[in-house]
């Protein structure tokens, strides 16, 4: 079974608003950020994948907000691939506090695998080796629980 | 009953992505304009409601994405007042193509108030006007289904 | 000698951070969102211009900040094309708070004209109704002054 | 003479466009990154400054784009504190390909210090340390030339 490795970073000034947290859309691309990177620990490098076609958008997202974030902080998520059917996949996130290791959020996203003008690709036979890794991702992260 | 009109303002280019459609992340920041602009018409500018100390946090904030919205289109986004609870409320959101009237994506987001020190405050007792404008504004939106 | 409109529209909670004033990099931001209405006062809508194929990117972008704004505030943007030699532009940017009339921040930016690969395109042999659109605009505001 | 290491990090899907490029606005998010990553190395970490009642806002941002950057491409930014009078400093940025050390952009910035009500600051008088600290840099930048 495979480790993966969480994502972190410090927190950019230009995150916070007047409220002196982050603001809340900020949570929503740090889940792109993570997930990305967790993709290239899979064996998927995000621009690679998209230099051979397959655009992956965001069919839904979601954040509940338990604690702020404040400018100083660093943030740290763990990621976990949810669900993999071939055409659709989900991944859930916590968002943790790394100095405190607090749990601040937690968060989901579904996504599908879409071509150049937006249309459905049929990843296992035309794509057999991303389709391989998302599955061996999946069965890791179920043995993991 | 009041009458609430929607909100809408053409994409700005910075809002693409190198998909060529608006980045999912944007939607978020929408619902926050748009939200702002429904409480200024319930007669709650927000300015002036962090002037007089309280701020409203997002405790969660969601969104399904249907149909990509590309440059050069105009969004339009009709809200409605789900529920409030003096401590607690829930608003839901319909994004809309003003020229197709085509259902683009559809979201939710949940607020608490909150002081300066990010501590609850007692709305119905501390700040009886703007308990009532939220309990006007919620029972209009229960006659208007 | 064509009138132009200026761009204006009320500061967004987003753009605040906890300095309780507008990020600086938000006004570069509304320099794209003002030229592009420019633009299409001058009759060349940039979403049409990016469909035949032109780009026009950044070359150059600088502002200075005289006065925040706060939350609340309503910008706005009186702009001014001040070169046009064919294949690049100067566009400069004076931001006013609508209701003091007070000068915030002043601006400047380049473009150039390229095709979808990034390189140079001859305006003036290959798309001669845009390059009459840029040079009536440019002469219009030489007289203005 | 001190050392200072550069700043570097991946590019983020969320700051390409549809030009297929990062969008121009975030190289001056870059530049604050870089910024206070430097001020850190300088021995005065931004959240401390703040917390002692000292802002540092933006009098004056500019870049000179050379070279488009795009997704999968890791920037380097090279930093010289430029000038520091006491109340006002300025910022150089040299912007690198990580892999390619191409110069993909310059810019610069300049800054004051003020407090929280945006009045300036008596830097040398009432805050002697982070004076020194400056004051120490500029003048380890201008051996290094």
């Amino acid at each position: 079974m495979k480790e993966y490795t969480t994502y972190e970073r410090k927190i950019y000034y230009y995150e916070t608003d007047q409220m002196k947290i982050v603001h809340h859309s900020n949570y929503i691309r740090w889940f792109e950020e993570a997930r990305i990177d967790f993709m290239k620990q899979m064996g998927l490098p995000y621009d690679e994948i998209e230099k051979r076609g397959i655009l992956i958008p965001v069919l839904e997202a979601s954040c509940r907000y338990k604690k702020a974030f404040r400018y100083g902080e660093t943030f740290m998520i763990r990621i976990r691939l949810r669900k993999f059917k071939g055409v659709k996949f989900s991944i859930s996130y916590e968002v943790y506090n790394r100095e405190t290791g607090e749990l601040h959020a937690t968060g989901s996203s579904e996504h599908g695998f879409v071509d150049r003008n937006l249309r459905p690709v049929h990843l296992k036979r035309d794509y057999p080796d991303i389709y391989e890794c998302f599955a061996a991702a999946v069965s890791d992260e179920n043995e993991a629980e």
